[in-house]
């Protein structure tokens, strides 16, 4: 039944209705966090990792409530919650399951990769289900995740079973976006660097799991490497692009339109901290801690209209 | 006052100990939990993720229960709980909890990387600490962590600080053991393997992170690769090996002596379903499923002969 959905189909159906080639990081930090929600939620669970996990939820769901109806997609990271051990995934699992109320598609920025029978399990646990007695259960159901290459194709293995069985999707880390990815991923082999080649297997990986357009097999690749990500764009015509480093990493959407394809389709730019936390960014000012929501809401505004902007004038 | 314990000196004088350089892999399937857990787990929590957790929590117990005497570490394994959403994690805390009353050391398999602010978040959840209001809270809190090189430096940066700061440590995957691991790692960089340049910058993260005879950065070398892990060994003298690979996949005590220093130390052995599953498999029928944590026991006492036999007869 779920098959039904092909997720990488409906995001781009999203992506078409918004306009928005635009996915909102999910990434709270407490500070990020006004302290008048902090102040609640610790009057209520105490100075606790339970009362961190609940300030971030209201925080979290303010946002969701102030932007679902601009974008297509969230990206809850998952490090974000975990640091609030047991108390933080409980609220990774809320707020997947509220974006999903929301109407909105959900990308689980987990970067897991492993053995094959550990990545089958992984796979089980974000995008399928486990056995339990004579039941199926589903745990954090996420419609995408992201994934580490580097144990090679049985550690993406177990992901591309559950995405063909499910209808979900994947994208494999291939070039990222931080100043030292450049460190092992550049490194060439046979003159090319690696991460052509990762990009080459994600091509491969991808080709047997398509939608109508798309694979359901993606690629992250880093906003902050524009020549990277041109040269890749033409190696990869069926693999949709999630495109982190935009705003607070520091690319603008000057640099993204060659991450696109000529349809304007092929790439979903997020930005987390530009947006989750503009509150505290110069421009938004006027809002203040009180309106931190519609401070990320006119933040998600803007990043519409600069990428729309760019791709309208390339 | 926890920086005055290095855990990887601890480790050590717990495998001196022991003599056990072992390491028991705590990766809990449902299928390998005997009926009657399971049925006590679902009559008193239904067939639910709940339930589900509960029989692998009563699972894990008995056999910590059964083989913490003989061990320095156990290796639980984040996939196995994750499949089970949140309530799986919670096991996952409990577990390190339990195995931390015990003595046990808990190196922790989340296999966890990403850009430097993200792999903060992971390290502060499962080795450090976070701040919440004027308190400083402890989530996970393993001894160790699995990470994952593919980022580069500043994606390891940050679990390198909380080492530095708690005497904690880290395995970077360098050379794992499964089928496919050589599809990146063994590409050919300048003629040399990938996995020579990650082993070089393991050395390197180590260096100012010593403990009084090795580094408190480890690597993962798999069992199954044995004439890699010779070169690695020479390559990495100060660098302690977790080798995971033994038993269930594939590598016996005679393939790992070049993994170990002349010393009789540098490495530490994983077996998982070898172990938690022993009472499933052959040679250890006569226990039966009530009986399977001494099943798990002799299988434990098993694999120290084993290894023990193959150092001293090099």
């Amino acid at each position: 039944m779920r098959k039904e959905i092909i997720m990488i189909d409906l995001l781009i159906e999203k992506i078409k209705i918004t306009g928005a080639p635009v996915v909102v990081g999910l990434d709270p930090m407490l500070s990020y966090v006004p302290e008048h929600i902090q102040k609640k939620a610790f009057s209520d669970y105490g100075e606790t990792l339970a009362g961190a996990s609940e300030a971030i939820w209201e925080f979290n769901r303010e946002i969701i409530d102030k932007v679902c109806d601009l974008i297509p997609a969230v990206k809850p990271q998952a490090a974000m919650y975990e640091q609030f051990g047991s108390e933080g995934v409980q609220v990774f699992q809320r707020t997947v399951d509220y974006c999903h109320e929301k109407g909105l598609i959900v990308i689980g920025d987990v970067k897991r990769g492993d053995i094959g029978s550990t990545s089958a399990a992984y796979a089980a646990g974000h995008l399928g289900s486990v056995t339990v007695g004579s039941q199926t259960c589903r745990a954090f159901d996420e419609d995408f995740v992201t994934v580490n290459p580097y144990l090679g194709t049985d550690g993406i293995r177990p992901f591309l079973d559950v995405c063909k069985a499910e209808g979900k999707g994947i994208f494999v880390l291939v070039k990222t976006s931080n100043p030292s990815s450049g460190e092992f991923q550049d490194q060439l082999v046979d003159g090319r660097p690696l991460y052509e080649l990762v990009a080459e297997k994600t091509a491969e990986w991808g080709a047997d799991c398509m939608g109508s357009e798309y694979s359901c097999v993606g690629a992250v690749v880093g906003a902050t490497y524009p020549e990277q990500g041109k040269v890749l764009r033409k190696m990869l015509p069926k693999t949709y692009f999630l495109v982190p480093g935009y705003g607070a990493q520091g690319a603008g959407g000057k640099d993204l339109v060659d991450y696109f394809n000529e349809d304007g389709l092929g790439a979903i730019v997020n930005s987390s901290r530009g947006i989750i936390a503009a509150w505290q960014q110069d421009g938004y000012g006027q809002f203040g801690p009180e309106n931190f929501g519609d401070a990320s809401r006119l933040a998600v505004q803007n990043m519409i209209k600069d990428i729309s902007e760019a791709l309208a004038s390339r």
